[in-house]
């Protein structure tokens, strides 16, 4: 009620305005930014920032999921130690567990392969390719017309820029079709695990301080990208030389203090800062609250078995954290919408927008495209509603194999440039990948109780919610029961062969005709339920081909209201490279309580408990204990001189109490991150990093939808803390010296 | 750990040093303290603040158990709503629930009688009696004599002052024996409750967050004082008219800000700063862990047997709130002595101590009275020990009743001099009100089930612990579990009529030999025993009587070393009269954590649910949604300008975004405050009245045994809340008038 408070005068005063700290921005538009950059104490020229091959932008790059840069010329890189997870997983085993040791190569020759799905992506070219993507669509298109189109287009654009096989190419949409963009990526095949902390220190406070603070985490690792002998991306070869990137980041010893202004470059995945007011409350009052119960029946469903199967626990560990990390993220945003009425917001910020509109009778076009939008939405958020409960009713990993399966070789009867994206020759090894995967993480006792529940709940829906085709190869009927479901399907799994590997990639190559005459249960249903889902494929392609038409006009709308106010504005996140700037700053949390924006070794080892994710290593506390921290402390006497308690004045010696008197191990700053942003560059305004974006708050987590300068802070792991361990605790001198470490 | 470090600093460089905010100061040391005064911006000067015939020390009351402070000409009085709920209580009923929907009087003849046994207590005069207390003792006497002495001294004094039967006395020790001081008490009996907030605004947060901050509690009442039309004390009558104090407190609605000075003037109940390092050794590793084990089987079967009974339920309510409490504040002592190592701060102190006696050979005296304290501490905590069981084996309402009785007959006996304090003729009607009270508070089921419980723990004793006279009259064995005890036990409870209070109190006035012909089962059991307790109390003399004389030697050792470096020594709490004084300040709670010193409005509406105790009452949220606030916002600017955030600088209309910007409801102070401090007046430097004491944080606890200045902190109402409420809530306009309300 607070936020609610402040923030309807934030809304009334600045409807529209983008804050300070807001902002993903395009490189390209950092030159524009230059008067912020400024204000900041960024001392990099916003042109310099724009040039990604130039320092400090040429030394970030993507793992594809998380982000991550050099830091030495010789191809050492530092991201997240949970981006690493699984390299560091890979390459363990019961008797030589480098999860709970931790890893430390002293010299190259004992560094491990991260795998052979590792990769490094380096953002070398970005174009704008609007014109060939949208820019001679006929007019009139039907939503689904349009769609093909453009996928038509971006399919022929990739496709020519992939013709150098050391690139990955993807046709990216700004402003939700406003803009294309091709990225161009330089893709790196041979990644190694160089350095990686015990899981104690990297995983230190584990799920239960995810996207919590204060925090304590040491969540880094260092990888090293390796390149052929002639230079050049290739697969894993003891032959293969370090990767020489054009530049790589200086470290500071010096870290930042409270108030400095940061960089932060990286890969955020996905934001919807710009949708209408309608579409959160779609999302606050339906789409979360069904996820919310859906995921808790899967995460109870696994619980419940892990508890006396063993081997359900350690194939669904994976699969329950992540429906945790969703399941909190989820609660986080409805917790959120509560605290603030962003519904409300950007009612008002629509309304101030219809305002300038109605101001000028040359904006009516505007008005006009606010409309068509608002029509769309209504189409697909009734589309969304009428097949939620379809979605979760095929949730089975054997059914979702078959399924992907079959719509493979569906796709492959075309020539490779119609196929759907997705199933095209270049997305073949990630299949393959995916099929075998699948052996860690798949076992069918909770497959069929995962499903057979969800089944049950799709039962229990309306017949105009439910699929005939579905109910008829399953043999459902309305109402059944779990355990009536569950009878009818425990069956299946016995007579299926996709549970093994090789069950599964033998379908592949194989023609529609095979999948029609076999008698697998999985793909039988797969068969029976295909025209269905490919109908609904094409319903969605209608309604996001509408979609690609009426939001980019809406961006426009914005856009143009924006620009007479003298303000550029940010596309929402879409996995490109992005820098966002801010400041080291803490936030009031709540009423009473201001979080501060450092964490200390102190603070670390108060939390000590003798369970993980709570355990400090012994060696950690006895270096800290032993002052064993010279180079790494931060010391600010800001509140003693505040505050000043200790004492009366006039004889009592007055001993120095520090607001802040240790090691730092985790900061906040205000900069705008969101999922994807793991492991990006903190840097300070000379561009040399200063630490590793890990997490946000859990106040700030509806900064998806809406960034709220007051509360919205990002967690970092701070490099003196990082810097620390190597020197005092791990002993990693070799990694320092390769290093290029200022002061 | 983050405070163990912290500290071991403020113990190396100040070790026995006073720090500025400590101390619960004897009115008459505050003209020493004028310099402290000054400094923190206390106008009233320390002479005025010592004498308690003038403003605004003549204002203060003491309720008995809580502190209070007269507020108009006409007797009106502010406590804490909590200090006044047996006063709400006693005038409710299921059809007019006031402790549910408040009260308030509209004219002084609605004002309601608070019940016969409310007192204001009023001290007019402060007298050293050490002379004739302790000054002529005997040499060599024993440790019991010496108590017999020190207590027929004590009772003479009394006995002489209360001549005036308006007044109640007191001598009191200070110092633990060094000191003694005759405390002149009038004694007001006419009390009535004038305005009680409801008890979700009283009582807001409820167990839940005693002890914790943020806080969000109403904790304040009205009450009046009469006296006779001769304006002496008289009991309750309708003939009797308002109390005319001397003086009453100003009320500032300009409340305090963040930083500034304040007084708080109370009665603080207990305190053991100047324990020797051992006896935090003996309350750490033996007394308080036996308590919480106690205390918790106790709460464990209320819980269990109020679970299904309601008339338990209703009567064993505040008992079990009670032992909710003192296990909340035992647990924040033991959570306390973990993370400040307050054991080896003062083991270096009385190393300080003892480096500063061995420095002169002049102070040898000094050493021996330490080596003497500690060998009469060791003996005492062995006696507790030995006796801790056998108290709890008793823990019977009705065995308590009977020892009382009995044991009230014995002192019968004698001449009222000779009694033991407690059972003298100035003690009946307080032991016939307990009698009385029993009645709503006792069951003989829940009797029965605490007492087999305690017993069986007992019996699970070694034998040196146990005590043949209890085990005999029971019937009991060594190791008999709680069921054979029960069984045993059940049918005394059909056969006593101590149960009621006709039965209670027909005990009164009769002579030891009706209890020993008595075959009410536990008037035997209390003569059965009464030789064995009365052994022990003899002992417990010998231990008192001796660190009567021991632990002053040690008082004026440590008031000597002090002396020497310019510092008065304040004694330990002892429920007289005190001044602390402190500033508006907020703390580090934990690493990464700051709790801010003010809470709002706002934040009380953003802990609303449906529930108790977190109900906000209908009219509340409407009055402050509706804003009206005016005379009671308090705004802070100082956030704004140390963290601009808002809107680039060119263009956008920066919205007022404050740190603190509502109507602010309870703050923090580091005032020195303890138990029984409760509904102590808060003070400006004019003495004005800006708030209610009521809590202390979670973290302060331990400040019983040490005061940390820089996490010790008092929770109070913030006058501007009550009077918001009075206005625009509750409609108290009658009493804002009659309030001299400055600004």
């Amino acid at each position: 009620m607070k936020a609610i408070y402040l923030l309807s005068a934030v809304a009334l005063g600045a409807s529209l305005c983008v804050s300070a700290d807001e902002g993903q921005w395009q490189p390209h538009q950092l030159a524009e930014l230059q008067a912020e950059l400024t204000a900041k104490g960024i001392a990099i020229p916003g042109k310099q920032l724009a040039d990604l091959s130039q320092y400090p932008m040429s030394a970030i790059v993507s793992m594809g999921y998380c982000s991550a840069s050099f830091v030495s010329p010789n191809g050492l890189v530092v991201t997240n130690h949970h981006c690493a997870y699984n390299a560091i997983q890979n390459n363990s085993s019961k008797e030589n567990n480098l999860i709970e040791k931790g890893f430390l190569a002293k010299t190259m020759a004992e560094e491990l392969s991260a795998g052979p799905q590792e990769r490094l992506y380096i953002t070398e070219a970005v174009t704008d390719v609007t014109a060939q993507v949208s820019g001679s669509l006929a007019a009139g298109l039907s939503g689904e017309a349009r769609y093909n189109a453009i996928e038509a287009n971006r399919k022929a654009l990739i496709k020519s820029c992939e013709a150098d096989p050391n690139y990955r190419c993807s046709v990216v949409s700004f402003h939700h079709g406003l803009e294309y963009f091709q990225i161009k990526q330089l893709m790196l095949q041979d990644v190694r695990l160089v350095y990686a902390p015990s899981d104690a220190v990297g995983g230190f406070g584990g799920d239960i301080d995810n996207f919590e603070y204060p925090r304590h985490s040491g969540d880094y690792t260092f990888i090293r990208a390796y390149v052929g002998k002639d230079g050049k991306p290739a697969p894993y070869s003891v032959d293969n030389v370090p990767y020489q990137s054009k530049h790589f980041l200086k470290v500071s010893a010096s870290g930042v203090r409270q108030g400095d202004g940061i960089l932060l470059a990286g890969y955020p995945g996905s934001t919807s800062r710009y949708r209408l007011a309608d579409e959160i409350a779609f999302a606050a009052n339906w789409q979360y609250p069904a996820q919310v119960k859906t995921y808790q029946q899967i995460i109870d469903t696994i619980d419940r078995l892990s508890a006396s199967d063993a081997d359900i626990q350690v194939k669904y560990a994976s699969t329950v954290k992540s429906l945790n990390n969703r399941m909190k993220k989820l609660r986080g945003l409805l917790d959120g919408f509560k605290v603030t009425d962003i519904h409300a917001i950007k009612q008002q910020q629509e309304q101030a927008l219809t305002g300038w509109i109605n101001a000028d009778k040359a904006r009516s076009q505007y008005q006009q495209s606010i409309t068509a939008l608002q029509q769309v939405i209504d189409a697909d958020q009734a589309f969304t509603q009428q097949t939620y409960y379809f979605e979760t009713a095929k949730r089975s990993d054997l059914l979702q194999t078959a399924i992907l399966l079959y719509r493979l070789a569906q796709e492959s009867q075309k020539p490779d440039a119609e196929r759907e994206m997705g199933f095209q020759q270049r997305d073949l090894s990630m299949i393959e990948g995916r099929l075998a995967r699948m052996e860690k993480s798949f076992h069918p006792t909770m497959d069929l109780a995962i499903w057979s529940e969800q089944l049950a709940e799709y039962l229990a829906q309306p017949d105009s919610v439910r699929v005939t085709e579905l109910d008829t190869v399953l043999g459902l009927n309305a109402g059944m029961s779990q355990a009536e479901v569950s009878a009818k399907l425990i069956t299946l799994y016995s007579q299926s062969k996709l549970g093994s590997i090789a069950g599964r990639t033998s379908w592949l190559g194989k023609a529609p005709a095979d999948f029609v005459q076999s008698d697998d249960p999985f793909i039988r249903i797969a068969v029976a339920i295909y025209d269905k889902n490919k109908a609904l494929q094409q319903q969605e392609k209608e309604l996001n081909g509408q979609l690609s038409a009426v939001r980019p006009a809406y961006m426009q709308a914005l856009i143009a209201y924006n620009k007479t106010q003298g303000k550029p504005v940010y596309p929402d996140a879409n996995s490109t490279l992005r820098i966002s700037y801010g400041s080291v700053d803490g936030y009031p949390a709540q009423d009473g309580v201001y979080k501060t924006p450092f964490t200390s070794v102190q603070g670390l080892i108060a939390k000590r408990k003798a369970a993980a994710p709570f355990i400090v290593p012994e060696n950690l506390v006895t270096a800290y204990q032993a002052g064993n921290t010279e180079g790494y402390f931060y010391a600010d006497l800001a509140a003693k001189q505040s505050q000043p308690w200790l004492c009366r004045i006039f004889s009592c010696p007055q001993p120095e109490i520090k607001a802040f008197n240790s090691v730092p191990v985790n900061f906040l700053t205000s900069a705008d991150t969101t999922g994807g942003n793991s492991g990006s560059a903190v840097m300070n305004g000379k561009g040399e990093l200063v630490g590793l974006n890990f997490d946000s708050t859990y106040e700030s987590i509806t900064k998806d939808w809406y960034f709220n300068p007051e509360i919205t802070r990002a967690i970092h792991v701070d490099i003196r803390y990082v810097l620390w361990l190597m020197q005092y605790v791990d002993g990693a001198q070799n990694l320092l010296d390769e290093m290029q470490i200022v002061r």
